[in-house]
């Protein structure tokens, strides 16, 4: 087919109005959001319905066109760009933006691959529910692409992340097919579980147009409480502690290393340490649930109280109000707008047990000391997931590109130090094209060739977004 | 290879002691717990570790021999019993049973198949944690068979099926390699999810040998109600009510049709109904966590009020104490033994949306009673998850087994009545041999299609455990 053909076809099944090929138009839609990935597309198409998601995927599989699908373009590894060859269509979910139906009595609701992930948080609030999906780019970012993604964020703690949030699934598989998996069942024995596989997947099996979603009640209370703790030992004790008294009623438990709580108070306007001294750690602890009676607040009091005479911890202060919950929480936000004013930052979104996040900090932090003097590490992140954001401020004074240079170097050894620790590279960000080659350096051999095995059962032609996550035959 | 070798193979793998070929002895692993399978084997063996299991399947892979793994052998569908050619080799997991490590601090274990899952959950209770998962054969079935068929039992509604307790595997693979996805990790989004498509694959793709185990904190408070109602709606209502009132801390939501009630009562030692009156319909809820200060049976009394003041329940008792809630779950669990004693029973183990149950009972009933004048619906099962075995006692005085010919089908019937309402027709019992034709006809062409791309992709001479949840290739 020629590309007249093809750009016919794409005009035929959304519309030309749909078809994108203007380069000025195309182009921020070719480079990532921390833009360090760019590439080129043939077209970028904006279908409105799942059969029109399906003709789009015909044309292109009729046609050996490589499809990117995109969705918030929020992603930070690379995986909704094309890349440089020019070759590839993308396929933008944002027209695909319908709640299809919210069944409260079956606390579900189905929704479209294109839906706004706060839009969503808004429906199922509406409709008495909680849909507990968070993350800090919740105002743009696609329900489809947090799926594709297996989005992690604050509430991972009690709810788990966005695979957890999902009953079924509609996707548009490689050869333009429709695959309607839309269950909205909670027990289902029937077959392999393809809608963990789609999950994850990153676009690279399929494109999901749609999901059934679970929901939850609205939490009847919620405490929040901000302490100083002298190590990360004592910090695991208290969240064993919060989470055997409240009965693992704490949706978000966030550890900050001083640093980070200094620099966030420097440079961040609002921020400001809710304590009187400086302790080396800090910990936020949310729960959420209760009957309504006050009696979550006193168990959590009680487990901080207990914790403090066990001295795991130096200072506590409980929010007494929302207002105070807000500040808690701007504080360990502030962080990583904190670390931009300090010049360039190395970052990692790893994962390790979460009894072994000591040990893994006791040993990362001076790895990387030794490699770059005067670095500035500024762990923080979701100790209850095991979840850390290991990112490192540059020396103060250094040159930032000559910082930002060793970023590949100082990945590898941490991320050899997290496998040591049996954890992950990509705890909750995902694979796209930046850790292509590190998720292959640390799976055993016998996983790699299942993931290609079953790439090429699903993508024979290896035409959905391509280039991410696996390659179908081992790279030589 | 011949005969000889490939036993001198399985002898030098495991020890000639676990090579079992005598007919007599293997006679009881040839026969399916309901009976309604028998099939021969060339041997039965038992491998000790990881290695043997490996060992095992690579001499299998070598001579094309079929594998059919083999756990607490407590299955209903069939699964794994070989069939009638002879030419299998049954492995058993039963010598798997090492508690390889317990981390109370990652909440998490790792244990070998083999497991009993009883001995999990006290393992999990010596070390001041809660293994949640909790099914009738618990005292026999493995762990391992648990995760190859997804269980589900009686706290799916608060802690999630089988699947929703692990973090990562270990399977010996088609060709007799090892895949170590021991994982102990929240977050990980490195890659396709390789653990959820083993998990619920009743050993077609591989066999599970060991597996990480999420652990939750003990619960700190337990409340137990037995209510009557008079109509499935009603039930529903009640059930929302006590989520809302509790934060989703209803562990088990049963639901009895009257019929259930009057047959325990009648026949089963011990089985008492706890209302004066009759009610069409009865439902046991009990509620767990809590912070060990009466607020949560505080708020399922208010929540039971409020229903009671609305009409949805007609009369209701609390447990005052374990035995009470004890003798409420022995009426529950009354119910199958009572269906035996008069006569036979049709049985389905399908599952609807929640909110879809009323309306699914609503059809079916009149339909099976058309089918089969005098038949005696006994629906009973996990409300709360949309779960309802739904049993047919024959007509009083019929023929057992002019009954029984009946079988498929009313299956059949009640199947297309499941499947109009958005149901599975295996909700957790699992395919096995019993439900192959059946899922054929409900799933959707594309995704046998998948189904199969992935037993090729991953078992490609069609070895593990063949014959069981879906054929390679289409049949004609």
């Amino acid at each position: 087919m020629t590309e007249d053909t093809l750009l016919d076809r794409l005009c035929a099944a959304v519309g030309a109005r749909y078809v994108e090929t203007d380069p000025d138009a195309l182009a921020p839609h070719l480079i990532d959001w921390r833009k360090r990935y760019r590439g080129t597309a043939r077209a970028r198409v904006r279908p409105g319905t799942t059969e029109e998601v399906a003709a789009v995927v015909s044309a292109c599989a009729q046609t050996g066109t490589p499809v990117v699908p995109q969705g918030g373009e929020t992603g930070l590894v690379g995986g909704g760009v094309p890349d440089a060859s020019g070759s590839a269509v993308i396929v933008a979910t944002d027209r695909l933006n319908r709640v299809r139906a919210v069944d409260p009595a079956n606390n579900t609701m189905t929704v479209e691959a294109g839906c706004i992930l706060q839009h969503l948080q808004q429906t199922a609030e509406a409709h008495g529910r909680l849909f507990p999906l968070s993350l800090a780019a919740e105002g743009i970012c696609q329900i489809g692409g947090n799926l594709a993604t297996n989005a992690g964020g604050l509430n991972v703690l009690k709810y788990g992340t966005a695979r957890d949030q999902v009953l079924g699934l509609e996707v548009v598989l490689a050869d333009g097919s429709v695959w309607d998996g839309l269950r909205r069942l909670r027990k289902d024995t029937a077959g392999y579980d393809l809608k963990h596989l789609f999950i994850g997947a990153e676009g690279t099996l399929g494109i999901i147009t749609a999901a059934v979603l679970r929901l939850h009640p609205q939490p009847r209370e919620t405490a929040t409480a901000f302490a100083g703790v002298p190590d990360v030992e004592s910090a695991l004790a208290v969240l064993n502690r919060v989470q055997e008294a409240t009965g693992h009623a704490a949706s978000s438990f966030e550890l900050m290393a001083r640093r980070g709580v200094e620099l966030a108070v420097k440079h961040v306007e609002g921020a400001r340490d809710p304590l009187g001294a400086a302790h080396p750690w800090t910990v936020l602890v949310e729960v959420t649930g209760g009957f309504g009676d006050g009696g979550l607040r006193a168990g959590l009091e009680g487990a901080l109280m207990a914790a403090h005479e066990a001295g795991e911890i130096a200072d506590v202060v409980m929010a007494e109000n929302a207002g105070q919950a807000r500040a808690f929480w701007h504080l360990r936000e502030a962080i990583v707008e904190a670390q931009r004013h300090e010049g360039g930052s190395i970052k990692h979104d790893i994962a390790v047990p979460v009894s072994a996040v000591p040990a893994f900090l006791a040993e990362a932090t001076p790895a990387v000391e030794a490699m770059i003097p005067g670095v500035r590490p500024v762990p923080f992140g979701h100790l209850g997931d095991g979840n850390l954001h290991f990112n490192l401020t540059q020396p103060e004074g250094a040159d930032p590109g000559a910082f930002l240079a060793r970023w590949e170097a100082v990945n590898a050894r941490v991320h050899d130090i997290v496998h040591a620790h049996g954890g992950t590279v990509s705890a909750e960000h995902g694979v796209g094209q930046l850790k292509m080659g590190e998720i292959a350096r640390f799976k055993p051999p016998e996983e790699m060739a299942m993931l290609r095995a079953i790439k090429r059962a699903l993508d024979p032609h290896n035409l959905m977004n391509p280039g991410r996550v696996v390659t179908p035959e081992a790279e030589s």
